[in-house]
């Protein structure tokens, strides 16, 4: 019903995220895609803190050719929550399963996440597309700092909740929204179109140790980096799936982006986030009442959520990093 | 991996609901059960006012040879919402699609629902199965009232919630959870065995005019004045479907507690009400994390969330009606 026609330019992406592993990989394969120009990456306290995430970051696009890409920190905390520190378990002691990469050579930007968004916004005003796979906090408080900056984005593709499945982080709710719901309401609130990958979709793909592989023998150095990064995480998934493997939370995002791949079924709902302080705080709420007969767009709904993508993730992700 | 054997004498059962065209239809089942000796009925606000559905429920009762069996008024107002009158939309003006049925002959007891209960607690102390097809409330003023109650109570089976599939009162929250929250979370927090069929497993079966007919040319006062009641009930459903059919809310429970169908997934869980007033206000919150690989129950954990059944609900429904 939906189709996310790849772009004919390649698209400038702002990539705000936790890097995690599975930012990783999204952001390795940001910058080997052709249908993507990353033109800068902001990051925030989530998988690990957000000065690690840039160190992650900073050194994983010297590694990819991307040296030359600004990082900016973005939020060390969240609006009401306190960020726990990371989630060593998952993503390592150093967010990236404590896999040791050269020194990038540079350091983070002077200025904030905030402040890089909003200038590449300008830069590419009307162009920009936002991949945003940690927290929402960055993207709060670019809205409070700058309420025009919807007229200036194209497009925000987000990672987050947990529509009609379970959460990861309670029953009902999803790590990325769950961590900071005050920030993921304004967020989805704003006056922008935003396709949203909850783990409906984001748990239903998996990478394998095939598709590891692949990575370990591609040649892309960045590419081969996040695949020794997937052991650690593949280990987590275990109990999970009952073999190693990962689901494809942060990638599937950002090939939603690319358009290398299209969501099967994905309507634009009303969406909102419970931002009270009892059982169900940070759910994604997505109205999907009356989508029986047929999966429908409501009127006026400006999120999309991807409940399923028939195209195989995994394989494209290889394809594009192994090519 | 769930099995709810038939019982080899019939089980008391109380019937607590808010008759209601689909709690006609679990009544009237009920009544015809040989698996099941109705042994009293409760009413409460929700689908019609719970005078009107004591009124419904003694008319229904006359005509299904029950006119011996107490019928007692319960909550006519839930302990925090308020109780809006009423869906006649979907039920009609009398709570039981503007059918008329002959006058009872016979008055609501003067106990409460409440005293009711407490009461047949006492004289099936042990044996008695409570069939709960509309909001807590009574279920919640009767623990309240008598804190052993569940010492004598042999299964709670409800109806209610939304567990993986859209509410029907906003896009979490099902009527009988959404109308009294605060009720549900008393009923589901005590200490007795509860089985809950939510809308994933209620919507899920339909009751189509093959049905219908079945009941009107069975030859079963209280089975063809249902049928009658369905004509008007089916009109609501068809925007959901597609066809005149109805959902199979209320009957399921009361199917499930004589084990005329049994669960084919109903993983025991850890249950929670969100009674907060935020927008996931009446959420049945069901962890169903950790269950991708095998459904399993979870220890400690007393409430059995029914997620599918195969056996054919309404074909069973009719069997029993039109015997």
């Amino acid at each position: 019903m939906t189709t996310t026609t790849a772009p004919t330019t390649p698209r400038p992406v702002y990539f705000d995220c936790d890097t995690g592993i599975d930012d990783s990989l999204a952001l390795a394969y940001l910058m080997a895609s052709p249908a993507v120009r990353l033109v800068g990456v902001g990051t925030v306290a989530g998988n690990t803190n957000a000065d690690q995430a840039a160190r992650n970051s900073l050194e994983l696009m010297a590694l990819g050719g991307h040296g030359h890409v600004p990082v900016a920190v973005g939020a060390r905390e969240y609006r009401v929550n306190t960020f726990s520190g990371g989630v060593p378990a998952v993503h390592g002691d150093n967010g990236v399963g404590n896999v040791d990469m050269p020194p990038a050579g540079r350091a983070a930007e002077d200025r904030t996440a905030v402040d890089l968004l909003i200038a590449l916004s300008h830069e590419h005003a009307g162009d920009l597309h936002i991949v945003a796979v940690g927290p929402l906090t960055n993207l709060a408080a670019a809205l409070e700092a700058d309420p025009t900056l919807p007229q200036r984005v194209a497009h925000v593709w987000v990672m987050g909740g947990a529509a009609l499945v379970p959460g990861n982080i309670s029953p009902v709710t999803e790590a990325n929204i769950g961590h900071d719901p005050e920030a993921a309401r304004i967020a989805l609130a704003a006056d922008w179109d935003v396709t949203i990958a909850p783990l409906d979709v984001t748990m239903a793909h998996t990478f394998e140790e095939t598709h590891r592989q692949a990575l370990l023998a591609s040649g892309n150095p960045a590419a081969e980096t996040v695949g020794r990064m997937l052991d650690f995480y593949f280990d987590f998934h275990v109990p999970e799936y009952g073999r190693r493997c990962s689901a494809l939370h942060d990638p599937t995002a950002a090939a939603l982006c690319a358009g290398g791949v299209t969501p099967s079924v994905a309507p634009a709902v009303p969406v909102d986030v419970d931002d009270t302080h009892g059982p169900g705080r940070g759910q994604l709420i997505c109205d999907l009442r009356g989508q029986r007969q047929a999966w429908h767009d409501r009127p006026g709904a400006r999120t999309r959520v991807v409940l399923s993508i028939d195209d195989p993730v995994a394989d494209h992700l290889v394809e594009v990093l192994a090519r």
